[in-house]
């Protein structure tokens, strides 16, 4: 598979999108004729900027207004066309987009598309120039892939041909079996985009809420499985316009777009059992083998898990980390940086096959982390998250490979017995569906819909990402524009949550503390007897309950950027108290003030 | 008028609201239930607090899924809503909005739906509550207002009354005149909110998009007429969810609020010839008096204005003040700040009435500004808009009663001659919206529709105010979230921009560079001559057309955040040349780099 990327996907300047592009492994690019007019480099300066990069100009676009025009406009749009073929020839590519008429068309007539299509299409012959047709969802007349294939059969020229577009297609609801019907040479080019499934008008859905695939709901391997079955064998091209990615950093946006392509291959190739694209079988992830926190500074994390009722494993032999456990729960504290407040910094896996794993997630373009390791340490192999979180897989059970390196603990009292529940991360609008890529790609969890959580500073956007068993639960959290991207959590799950809470607070530990309006409320929607009423209010914990069971939790204070819960799960409970969280979220602003 | 709104609308803690609220000059509040319980306040708190601040409790919201279910689940509505009356009771308010079922009811029939809203208001009559039933646009069964007062009227309950909320009503597009066959004393309550005329999922649109009135596309003058007519006396009341506003600070979006309640029934009254809730007509705006530069140092302002060709006219008597000219056109330049860079920090506006126009611009909540003013100079009076830009409004022509005040300028030999063309302001995008209300009310200029601009860091949507003969005329731009906010610029209309731009490069002037690029791609679109061409080329002149006339317009460097513009208009030309802004947009950029 050839990968390429419409220059409209990224922000910034042609020559810095040309850069990321190259640096991110794309093989081509699509150069965007409004991003050349307003480079200031000229095409040839474009050209053999590209040939150093080894990025090959897959196409010119687009090219509008075209056909189904009274002779006048058609005798503009040659005049006009001739001027770009002389650009195109500058840049040193031969493949236009040609999108179907959305302005000025007037005859809704395919013999007359097919005759200027056709006219167009001499006139590019002479420049060498191929032209490819593709039927924009909002065109005036020609909206539908089935109907710019019968105008270029009609139209019959050996350098016309289509561009397939899945956006245009698939939010069309157009069944993309036709594809079949198509012979490969005659689809010029490819270009995809995922998109979320939503009811509202297909231009704006277009221009502001494309996604790259594997991020929005498009069957988008089907989608391949038609085109590659088509016998279509030219590049896998981006074109994904979003509010979003055109803010982001164009670097990380590259790197986040050639792993949609990546995966997408991979997924394709694993549905039709083809070898061509696959990147192998991911292997099961049964559980999670540790959660670390980093910061310079880790005292009151300590005292915080001490609290908990955490056992203290001890000390690494020869790094400054420390090791606690409550039952099969382990957090690694790692103060190994600098200036940098306490945080969830990253997580290990245990996994049936801890190498391949590592090889998935590198071939999907995530960078290797360095650990220093010395003799008779495990060697811990992960790789960073496009946030810098960091993401380690083990093959041994338990820990049980690398426990040994710690020492000199000392087992709590009426210790804290359990296991993570779930941990929580929380990202910035613009790397949301980044993560989620990342997640479901590389650490192979799968998505659950998302769900938006009233907060005091706007909506917040919570999606879980799990195992399909839901040994490993990962709740992400989208943080509003302008507000702070909420602190991450570690959620202990236990089997008895009010000795749990009770301890704890014994232990000198500081809840969460959670209003009284709270208990009136609970009061009111559940109707609790007074008895579980008050002890749920005198422990802060929370509550909540579906027609699966129960769930109660509290939280402790915030320490830096991260904070611990506790939960106990009762019957099939299989939520996060979703419900509770816009009163936890106001309990931690009440406490910042 | 009463004025209310829902504290949903605000963002923060409750108590934080309702001093945001009562400051404002809000007569009331509607106490949101999540509000409450994730309150530390207990009601009796939220009460006292509201007491002393002179703000009524005019209602508590929302209590949900009442009506269209079986026995079983009705016994449990019954003991959910004891619990809320308590609560109410300790609020100190009289008043329970029960909005129509979304999630429970199973029963599609007026007889049951009457009969159990009968029964609830039974039990809420025990406590001297009143119950005010509003149809969601989403409810199961339930979603038309017409229906809410049938079944009000079939249960016929002296406590039992229905709510109005015109984003319910007028988004499925049902006809509001039927609220005037409703008795007065049966409409308990009104709702009021605006939303942008958005193809999608009505719930969607609800919860993320509704507007302030008078920023979106509903007619709320209509709609009001109806409800006054109907003889509601009512509190008008605000519920307006919107992720922007829920993001911005809490009193600033509660003055916002206040002020478009203001408007609505200024307009609603205008509209009627009522003399209720009328601010009086609006003084005609005559055109743009002057502009204003602030800053700390504004001397190289002053060598740019040179170089365009403007007059230096003088220095202020007794302030460190400049005044530049060119023809029409007057800039100030203002060094009474301190620590801050060059920005476009006021406007004064030249109308029929100044008195009657700053009166007006005060009475829609707009902040006065103090101007220290000595013996025999003009007291130039005006106010400051939200984000502190200062309006000013003069009644003597071209500045003859103030211009007397500045002395010992000299005039530029061949100046440029011209007027103020266009003032483009910016705003982040929170900040958007209260613009666009500000500048309709309290400056009086009309709203053109909406535009997207591609810029090099996301799309940047621009939105023309102006008065209806085009004499003023101020563009605004809204920034995407994670982009810096856009500079702002003053644009000067000449009637020869080839001599103005020659004169002003031999002066030393620093034009914006346009790239070679542009230029081929004017060819091919315009398919210009050669000359004309080459002309524009070499004085990087920018370039438009469309049916009605040509637009040819420059820049200049940015200086602190304002440029200047000039621009010449052939034929009616009437817009600003917004294909070429992505252009100046990524020449400015390139520029900073």
């Amino acid at each position: 598979m050839r990968t390429s990327i419409a220059s409209v996907c990224l922000s910034g300047g042609l020559v810095e999108k040309i850069h990321a592009c190259a640096e991110a492994g794309f093989d081509g690019i699509e150069i965007m004729d409004a991003d050349l007019i307003a480079a200031s480099e000229s095409p040839e300066e474009i050209r053999a900027l590209c040939d150093r990069l080894g990025l090959r100009i897959d196409m010119f676009q687009p090219f509008r207004d075209v056909e189904g025009v009274d002779d006048d406009a058609f005798a503009d749009t040659l005049r006009r066309a001739e001027a770009k073929f002389r650009i195109m020839k500058r840049l040193g590519t031969d493949l236009m987009l040609v999108c179907s008429n959305v302005g000025t068309a007037t005859i809704d007539d395919d013999e007359v598309a097919a005759r200027q299509l056709g006219e167009l299409a001499d006139r590019a012959a002479v420049h060498g120039i191929r032209l490819a047709y593709e039927a924009l969802a909002w065109g005036r007349y020609v909206n539908d892939y089935r109907r710019t294939w019968e105008i270029v059969r009609r139209a019959d020229r050996p350098n016309l041909g289509i561009c397939l577009d899945s956006f245009h297609i698939l939010s069309l609801g157009h069944d993309p079996a036709a594809i079949e019907t198509i012979p490969a040479e005659k689809i010029f080019f490819l270009q995809l985009a995922d998109a979320p499934a939503l009811d509202m008008d297909v231009l704006s859905w277009s221009r502001h809420h494309r996604l790259f695939p594997g991020e929005g709901d498009f069957d988008l391997v089907d989608f391949m499985t038609h085109v590659v079955r088509a016998g279509y064998s030219g590049p896998w091209s981006l074109e994904v316009f979003n509010d979003t990615f055109r803010q982001t950093e164009t670097g990380r946006t590259a790197a986040h777009a050639h792993r949609s392509l990546v995966w997408l291959a991979d997924r394709t190739a694993a549905a039709n059992d083809w070898s061509d694209g696959r990147l192998g079988d991911a292997p099961i992830t049964q559980k999670l083998d540790f959660v670390e926190v980093a910061g310079a500074d880790l005292a009151d994390v300590d005292e915080l898990l001490a609290q908990l009722g955490f056992t203290f494993e001890g000390r690494h032999r020869s790094k400054p980390v420390r090791l606690w456990s409550a039952g099969d729960a382990r957090v690694i504290l790692n103060e190994q940086v600098r200036d940098s407040r306490p945080r969830l910094s990253g997580l290990g896996l245990q996994v049936t096959d801890a190498a391949a794993a590592v090889d998935r997630a590198l071939a999907l373009g995530s960078p290797r982390i360095f650990r220093r390791t010395y003799e008779g340490e495990e060697d811990l192999r992960g790789v960073a998250s496009p946030d810098g979180t960091q993401v380690f897989w083990s093959s041994s059970p338990d820990g049980s490979s690398w426990r040994g390196e710690f020492g000199g603990g000392t087992a709590a009292p009426e210790g804290l017995q359990g296991e993570i529940d779930h941990i929580n991360l929380a990202y910035p609008w613009q790397e949301f569906d980044e993560a989620v890529l990342f997640l479901s790609s590389a650490v192979a969890l799968r998505a659950d819909p998302p769900a938006d959580v009233p907060g005091p500073r706007g909506l917040i956007r919570s999606q879980v990402m799990r195992t399909p068993d839901g040994a490993v639960r990962v709740p992400i959290n989208l943080a509003p524009p302008t507000a702070p991207t909420p602190d991450r959590h570690i959620a202990v799950r236990t089997d008895d949550i009010f000795t749990a809470a009770r301890r704890a607070r014994a232990r000198g530990l500081e809840h969460l503390r959670i209003p009284a309006n709270y208990y009136d409320d609970l009061q009111a929607r559940f109707g609790l007897d007074d008895e579980m009423l008050t002890a749920l209010r005198e422990l802060d914990l929370l509550y909540d309950r579906d027609a699966a069971g129960e769930f109660i939790h509290f939280y402790t204070r915030t320490i830096g950027e991260v904070f611990f819960e506790v939960v106990e799960r009762r019957g099939d409970y299989d939520g996060y108290g979703g419900a509770n969280a816009p009163i936890r979220l106001a309990a931690q602003r009440d406490r910042r003030r």
